[in-house]
């Protein structure tokens, strides 16, 4: 037996991967995994996880958080609430944006964000940057900069008028990144389209929540996501399409990476678990919960989701968590008011969701490996956000950000989750396992019962270049 | 510093597995690994790994040592040098394949091949078993025992008189498998157009060895692999398709894999290095040397299966290390003659050479990652045929079985090789890179120079089932 | 006013070709188009078509008449009924099959073919060859004297074990059509896997009629069409594969035309009016009258036929008629019985409700031109087996068949019907039009209510090489 | 023999039409087709066409003709010239464009030009409609009654600064297209793209004539391709692309199509007998001559687009004229200079070789049948823009329009030619027929060797909605 003594150590554990499952032990020191075996040294704090699956904490990298909006609506989680309920589900570091408005200096959007985080957060956390105004300062000064200080992803939006970008604004970004070796996140939708619909729909007195899924149909993100694979083709960088959402965008993603791009992509629970039926068969206020862009399009959909996310063809599972409450004048009722659907905050709550819901359904109900789950929540998003292996790893001299499962039923309920918004949109659904214990650099902060508070601990975490691909070799080196 | 001792401790890893690389000391016992981590306890003989990168060993899974031949050909590999040769290239396991010949019983060529492993093997070693004669009592009896045995995977031939299977055989086999959890092989080449091509090339007088490649054009291979497929979809089965040479295949593959069919595919190194050029560019009988099935294509098609490795359509790169002499009567030159292109025996040696090039062409310059690396040459295998983690990962608990590589300048020379062929296909290529140590169970068996005999100490390796994919549930347990 | 005068001149005829639709007399002598135009000569007989559309009579060319079965199975019609119902039908031209019996010369067959049709014929006819023993005399001899005499299009099947070619037969006929020049009909169904589905059905006790489509499930149709197109591409010659049935298919003929490979297809009325559950959806036998290979689908099937048709896949629209009575035991109840789906005879009539199913539901009701409906009901036909411009238009020097279209809502009924078939697959369904006036080589044979006899007429049509393709030139010659 | 007598007879005439090939004379009266047949009675004037063949005369739908430029560019050819070259190639019918300027009235755009053609046509015309200004009077008013007057395309762009409509732009047009049975053509390529890489190539000093095929590779064209369809989609109303160049967008095609939408496609002459490299292998300032949008690509892409024609994926075959001479300051020398190649103006000369090259190197080498020469030349345009059957065909009642074509070699060199260009980009090609004879509504205005001017004689052509697709049912006629 070793001498060597620990601040924790979990014994036992099934320790998951992204490509490995194997019994050992986890001896932690200073917050990170110092060693790992069979009869390690003993912990100052022991937890026996025999019989029980431990992986890496969850990295939720599409999450917005006290995002300023547009009065009166307000996101409803900052970084304490926010990162509160992601602890309790199983997720150890989120990465929220820092969104730049048009005219505002990124660098300034930075700043404030940094002043919203400042002190709040109860797990580790990096930014991402939006990007809605590349001006000359912006894409030659402060981007270079940002990036080499530690932020090294940014999201363009191709809809949304505030924030989005022409194809040669886009294509001015997209050769920023590949210059300074960053990560374009992309949301791809239509934004013409999706008007010309809007205003159809508005002319046929259609303007219930459940109008929002017919403005947004799914050739409207395929038409995007076509564009973005090609933008991205003409500059030679990879990107990341964000929350995919069906059949027709996957087919285009699917074509790239059989075209030898690098393509990356992401989806979300609610292209899994959500219909648009969810918002609503009738013209019902109630469906403004399941409103957000794209919209979750139909059954048959969510099993071409769950066939991609199988088959590889996602890089990361993120919430895409927009917390608003339903019952509120900040959120899904602007003013107080029932409001037209193209009036309703986008967005759903599912940061604390995120990774129970994948675990159940996923892996314990066979859809896909438990390293499968590993390489979508934790250990990719490590990777395209230039974390690895400190985080999304369950690895020497990483983070000992950690969750030990619990395999029991759970029937989902708001009120036994930790985030502020009145509602979540999978009430009711009963899940075979949650969250037991997460541990965020060493330290329980979550025990399946009670929430122990690291508020201001959680550290801002700065990002590298991608992992995800082979280093770049120009090809005199290779050939 | 813990006291805790160990046989061997390899200090400053650089480690990677198929989805991390981080820094560690492996601290070995009993042919394992016992812990791993910083500051690890003694070693009664210690390894310094500063600056080097330290992978699983390779599994070569397709490799034909020792195998019975038509008289007068024979492998030129046994056990014994073709071990030999696997451990000095960095491979730790092999799965060659007993062989049933029509009419023999299948426990009869598993005990046959017993008899030639025994006592000879230096590293260890597993069966597949090919089934050329699928009778009821194959099927009903021989192969259940089989796989309950740890004989979990078969290949089945769609070409070669001597092997092929027709259509319905295919399907009662993969039924078989479907049953008992095995896995299927598939050399996929339509066994009558290679026929009737190869009577009109002799009919017009075209029998150098280049004639080869042009008897089994890509559709040959493009046809039987979509027709493997379809079987596979009838039955509802996986399969493994092997040795996949270029685009048509490929993209049959990709078909499948996008319409959710679980089809894996393995390549090896002579679709990445070689083209049909080297079967010849004029009659010469030198060109016999590169004579395998399917035959190298073009460069064009090169850059599609190193699109395809990085993009992860391929599960395993294998070597099918199929060892004959060129100058040799029992090789490539029956009773001592120049023959027609098809009395050539089909194959190239290759099983030494597989892991350096990959290593040194992939991941040194730059075309896949060194985590993709190791998932194709070692882990994956160690999934698709049962032994996974005691095989495929650097993980506490795996078989002690380490490859620490050496970045320098390699020439490839035949002379400097440990297999019995008397040439190599990539005579003279130069690489970045080759095993520096080779480490079997926790012995060195190679050291860069010296190669270190375990003769016999080699070990039968039981396999279970496929964890590739997720358990299977049924659906009404998934909804 | 011209003063030349006609046998026959129909008036103010809309005259619908492959490709154009205008206004004309048409002036027929000698039964053959002499002159078209405005106010041609008098007629001894005139028809004053104003306001009505005429197309050129059709030519089923799949259909089944009197074709020597295994008793006691019998075909219902034979070249009196079955020409007799093709005219009522509007159809003027037949294209049945002189079925070579394993072991019997091929002109045997033909021989006895044309004792069976001589004398009996209503309108005019050739014969496709069945090949199914592809000996070397009948490939060396036999076929290129026939295909010399005008027989020059034959037919293969990959299923029925009476029939059925194995892949090196299929590639020396396809060889042979290409030396000389004919055109070679394949059906695609993968024959064991048939064979393996049926044995499970069986086993499990599911012998109804319906279970027949179970037993074909449309992967067995795609990966013949597969693997016929490969071989197709091998001897680079043309091929037609019958009767395609759904999407799996579809899919497989789109990739090969977009290759570049000259793959034709034909579909039949059953795959875009009936569906699988015309065959039963419970265990009752009446499922035996839509007993066909393949079986007709689903509704979503059809739509993909459909969307094929008008997007220009389909070559020919042919019916496929295979008389059996249902009440018989020549029929759909061998020796009297109810028996398992796989001793029921396959096949359905058709003859006679081809031309107007698509006229009414394809051409009246939008979903393809009158143009295109000409093209697929007849000039492709008549280009395909060498027949053009004597039969399959409208035009100067072409034989004087003829339909006239009434436009009137009829429901069909078997009792109006004039084959001898006890049923109609489509009992019941209620069309917009009906041939009006079938003309055959200028002689009425059809008034819309009465048939005129011309038993014995109808002549036998000498095929020459199909012209839907360029006539073939060297690359040389080209370039 | 009939008595009635013509104005003009051709006798012994191959008539082929889209669909038929067929002996006949043809019997003219009052620039009519009035009768074909055998033995037509006497001509004022007779045509002896025996042993050649007679094809439609050709339409050209899409020539730049007198279209106003920004100064000093100016098109070297108006409708004198323009059709008087068109006649002698073959063509009898032209229809350019009358274009909108931003700001403008349409009304105003077709009155000047109207204004142009007036009593200078050698043949018949009819005007698209080019729509670069779509305001709510030009959507609401101006084109629903240019429609009805007879003008049923237009034209819109999704490049050209001045030009160029944004997605929403072209959804309205497409809206109001759909409303009033007009038919859209696009010109898709990415505007942004193309803007972004030609800074690229200025900045790099690379600014002869061959970057401009850099500055628009494939991708540029497939995105905009895409686009266009989904736009076409979302609005659900069929699309014309124009001058499609290469592999990657008729792959977008054929997708549109293989999923039911109505997606029709254009090619030209540059695109089968140009490449990148007519535009200069080097720097020299003569590659100006081939500078067009898209730009040609290399040899593989013209099989591509050959494949594509055969296989029937491209609706008509036009030659894209745009007339500038090279050695002008008013062409391709702008005030003199030899200029960036983005200052270059874009087009060929191509209305009197786009029949004779595609007959030639199509059909006469057996690269695509006769008659689907006619489809391509003639018919399908006819069809597309509202002028079938009065032209297009050789038929009853169409206006006498036609070919004679002589078979004799020829080399094609400028000065035969009778357009104003000072070059034409086929310079030295040599063919295997040319137009012998072209008659333009019963008059012979091109005998092979001579030009016989009908100045002001060529009429204004009213065009109707388009012909290609059935007429609209809604679903509830439908079924």
């Amino acid at each position: 037996m070793s001498t060597h003594a620990f601040e924790l150590v979990i014994r036992n554990a099934l320790v998951a991967t992204a490509s490995d499952t194997f019994m050992s032990d986890i001896g932690i020191n200073n917050g990170v995994i110092e060693q790992m075996g069979r009869r390690l040294g003993p912990g100052r704090r022991e937890i026996d996880a025999a019989g029980r699956t431990v992986t890496p904490g969850g990295i939720d990298s599409h999450c917005h958080l006290d995002q300023p909006m547009a009065p009166p609506t307000k996101m409803a989680d900052d970084f304490d609430t926010g990162t509160r309920a992601a602890a309790c589900g199983g997720t150890t570091m989120v990465i929220p944006f820092a969104c730049q408005f048009k005219g505002q200096s990124l660098k300034a959007a930075v700043a404030d964000y940094h002043q919203r985080a400042n002190g709040k957060a109860h797990v580790d956390y990096a930014f991402h940057l939006i990007v809605s105004d590349p001006t000359p300062e912006v894409l030659n000064n402060e981007l270079p900069e940002l990036i080499a200080q530690g932020y090294s992803s940014f999201k363009i939006y191709m809809t949304y008028d505030d924030l989005k970008l022409n194809d040669g604004e886009i294509l001015s970004i997209l050769d920023c990144a590949k210059q300074h070796n960053a990560l374009v996140m992309v949301h791809a939708e239509n934004s013409d389209c999706i008007e010309w619909l809007t205003r159809k729909l508005e002319a046929a007195g259609k303007t219930a929540p459940r109008f929002h899924a017919q403005s947004r149909p799914m050739l409207v993100e395929r038409e995007a996501t076509h564009r973005a694979i090609a933008l991205s083709e003409l500059i030679d960088v990879p990107i990341l399409l964000v929350h995919i959402s069906g059949r027709e965008a996957v087919e285009q993603i699917r074509w790239a990476r059989g075209h030898g791009l690098n393509i990356f992509a992401e989806t979300c629970p609610q292209y899994l678990f959500l219909t648009a039926d969810d918002l609503g068969i009738d013209d019902s206020y109630l469906g403004a919960k399941c409103v957000c862009s794209p919209p979750p399009r139909d059954k048959g959909n969510q099993s071409v989701i769950w066939d991609a996310l199988a088959e590889g063809l996602f890089t990361v599972f993120s919430s895409d968590h927009a917390p608003f409450k339903y019952d509120s004048p900040q959120g899904k009722k602007p003013d107080g008011k029932e409001v037209d659907f193209k009036y309703i905050p986008n967005g759903i709550p599912g940061i604390e969701t995120r990774m129970p819901l994948l675990y159940s359904e996923g892996v314990l109900k066979g859809r896909i490996t438990l390293n499968k789950f590993v390489e979508l929540t934790s250990t990719n998003a490590a990777k395209a956000y230039g974390v690895h292996p400190r985080k999304g790893t369950i690895a020497i001299g990483a983070d000992a950000d950690l969750v030990i499962w619990d395999h029991k039923p759970v029937e989902i309920k708001n009120s036994m989750l930790h985030h502020e918004p009145d509602y979540t949109p999978y009430e009711g659904m009963e899940l075979l396992a949650w969250p037991g214990i997460t541990i965020s650099a060493g330290e329980v902060v979550w025990d399946g019962t009670n929430f122990y508070p690291r508020k201001g601990q959680g550290r801002f975490i700065q990002c590298d270049a991608p992992t995800l691909l082979p280093r770049r070799v120009t090809a005199s080196q290779r050939d």
